[in-house]
């Protein structure tokens, strides 16, 4: 072991370039509390000539990011690239094979290859730390593996895309619906210009997915995940929500359930009153309930490269200290494949917003559906009135199962009155 | 290093036949997380033949904790018997000594002499771990210590007693007086027959102390903590608060001023749509703000057997893990002695609530005062007109020095209108 930890940073975006400026202006502190100097020594980026705000004198350059992992002279590789495939992943494999430690911000190549590349750097007697991963500058993956250790995991989730949580929010407060919140969104760069990952809930689905690991002792199972982004919802919806006393937010939610684990990313109704629902804006948070401590939150930015460079160089840090943790919280061997249980297998209260017809009759035809399917109406809405129009209805159910929901939303669909796909959102009990 | 880890546990009460229990109970998990199993081999307590629901065959029984220190057989003590002087001293002091690691979570021994007790850990080349002394079951000083290891920390702050905030939560809900829900809180089991260390704020400052070390690489500093409990809190402050815009909480503040740190627990007013203003009931939280990662803050059960055993086994894991980390955050020897700022040297905005007799002139009196005084008012709420009663009489102020406000409240008490002594409480810039 070097007296010095070496490192060679893969990626200098705003993450990586933040990354080596807290380096060398906490550089004396840092080694304090790592017990030795941390030394960038090699980085890799696409463009030399770019000006990132930091001094690159004395460190050396690679335009391929891939012959950092053969550097003698390099102890841990940050990969700071992104996507779970292509010059990323080799960087990775290469780095942990020739007994390199890695950190690393990806959450899609974590949530993809977690568990192989967790093997690979067991196999090596090296780290693959991935705080920066997951929620940003939340150490949310020190606090699960580590912090409460003691505890069988129950239920874990969080807002886990900052994105998305903005976005909801600025609809919430100012009626202004998706698309236009979308765009003002992009302008300020808190959504990118292709949005898809974000909205669409994928990106929180990678970090459920890793969380889902953790909280379970579980192999990494993404494709098990039930994905749902928030274009659907409306300003309505919203105004709904408030109405009934809850909040609209897009929540990864993994929970051990009879039938299995059971991993979904929706956007989904929490009661007003509950902790997360106070989370708003780009932030994050995530809940995790333990057998021992019960139910805990943690919140913070998700997001940015002040954040992201704090959980990146915290897992420096550890390193550095010769902290060592399981990649997924106990040995790879001891970790199962998930029972994965479908989205059919919950119960719970839903959420249902339809537009229709005014006119005499459709309120009949609605609670005949939910008769003949024995589900329970808990509440019905019917704020205007305006024969031979549109208007919404809403409804709240008591507890039901979801094959029992899906199977009466498209009953209603069907009616002719209804001229909408009907928006359903499940009440999560939090 | 023998392949078990060997605990010896002081104090059976209930958190320890609580970490007895799932130390037995999660064996397997537990050792899969720490790669090697943690048995309890002795432990010691008052009264042999209490059942406490636990199984003592095979561990060996001491009636006096101190004899815990001598064994060879054994690895970590933790110290579950409290207070800051006396026998749980005594034993940490000889654990530590005679090279084993201690689990502690005995928030008054390590404000009072934690300085020493780390300074004696580290000479040893051993652990002193104090995760469960803390905010119970949050993992606040990890996430301090380790999570946040990237940032400069700017300001702590937590609602850290959770007795108080029972307490102050069930007087703003239902409006009855400070007393009688103290003395319903004392049948709930939420505080102590004798309430005095809980409600006057020590219990609050203790933690304090610790957190504003680990924050700011400081020797623990106790005694340089402004302390005041919740007692002088009437439900027309409540009301008040709420009116405003504001919830009162107990917080214990530690930041970091041009004067040097300042260390406070005291009832304050803190926006009602800040995050730890939704923190209610028993639940503690702990916000820190870094240079890096910005607002953060950890929520969770800051007492009980469950929450507390959960944070000294995450403590147990690290030791058996091998897992290391500076006491308070460094080395001992790069520990400053804080330059301690007092409450004077704050600026901000204050709440001031009066008694006065409602005639003509007591305004004119009173505004007299913050005119001569320079303290600019916000606002001032007289909200009922009764001649000749005694009625309440609301100001906040801009900000102002604390300096001018005690001046400016010290003259306001010897106003002849003034009937009782006027409650000013900060308002928090959170």
């Amino acid at each position: 072991m070097s007296d010095v930890l070496r490192v060679a940073i893969a990626g200098l975006g705003t993450v990586g370039a933040e990354t080596m400026r807290v380096l060398r202006d906490n550089a004396d502190l840092l080694t304090a509390r790592a017990g030795r100097p941390i030394q960038v020594v090699a980085v890799s980026a696409r463009d030399r000539a770019k000006d990132r705000g930091v001094d690159l004198g004395g460190v050396a350059w690679h335009d391929n990011a891939a012959e950092l992992a053969g550097r003698d002279d390099v102890d841990v590789v940050a990969e700071l690239i992104g996507g779970s495939e292509g010059i990323a992943k080799d960087l990775v494999e290469a780095a942990l094979g020739s007994g390199k430690s890695v950190v690393t911000a990806n959450k899609a190549l974590v949530a993809h290859h977690g568990t192989a590349l967790g093997a690979l750097a067991e196999v090596n007697g090296v780290a693959l730390a991935y705080e920066s991963a997951v929620a940003g500058g939340i150490p949310i993956i020190k606090t699960m593996r580590e912090g409460l250790s003691a505890n069988r995991i129950e239920r874990v989730y969080g807002i886990l895309n900052g994105t998305c949580n903005y976005i909801l929010t600025v609809m919430r407060e100012t009626g202004r619906p998706f698309a236009d919140v979308l765009a003002d969104a992009q302008e300020l760069g808190y959504a990118e210009a292709d949005p898809a990952f974000d909205i669409d809930g994928v990106d929180a689905a990678h970090k459920l997915a890793i969380l889902s690991s953790i909280a379970f002792g579980t192999t990494v199972d993404f494709d098990a995940i039930d994905i749902q982004g928030i274009r659907p919802i409306s300003p309505v919806d919203l105004e709904y929500a408030q109405e009934l006393g809850y909040r609209i937010k897009l929540l990864g939610i993994a929970e051990q359930t009879e039938a299995g684990v059971q991993q979904r990313v929706k956007p989904c109704m929490v009661p007003m009153t509950a902790q997360i629902a106070q989370v708003d804006g780009v932030f994050n948070a995530v809940a995790a309930e333990g057998s021992s401590v019960g139910p805990t939150l943690s919140y913070g930015r998700g997001a940015g490269a002040g954040p992201t460079a704090s959980a990146v160089i915290a897992d420096l840090v550890d390193i550095a200290a010769d902290r060592k943790v399981p990649v997924f919280g106990v040995p790879g061997a001891a970790l199962s494949a998930p029972r994965a249980a479908g989205i059919e297998s919950l119960s719970g209260s839903y959420y249902i917003r339809l537009m229709v017809i005014d006119r005499p009759g459709v309120l009949a035809d609605l609670t005949a559906v939910f008769r003949d399917e024995r589900v329970s109406v808990e509440a019905l809405i019917q704020s205007g009135r305006d024969p031979g129009e549109i208007v919404p209805v809403v409804l709240t159910t008591h507890e039901t199962e979801d094959a029992a929901i899906r199977r009466s939303v498209a009953k209603i669909a069907d009616l002719e009155a209804v001229t909408e796909e009907p928006r359903v959102l499940r009440i999560e009990a939090i």
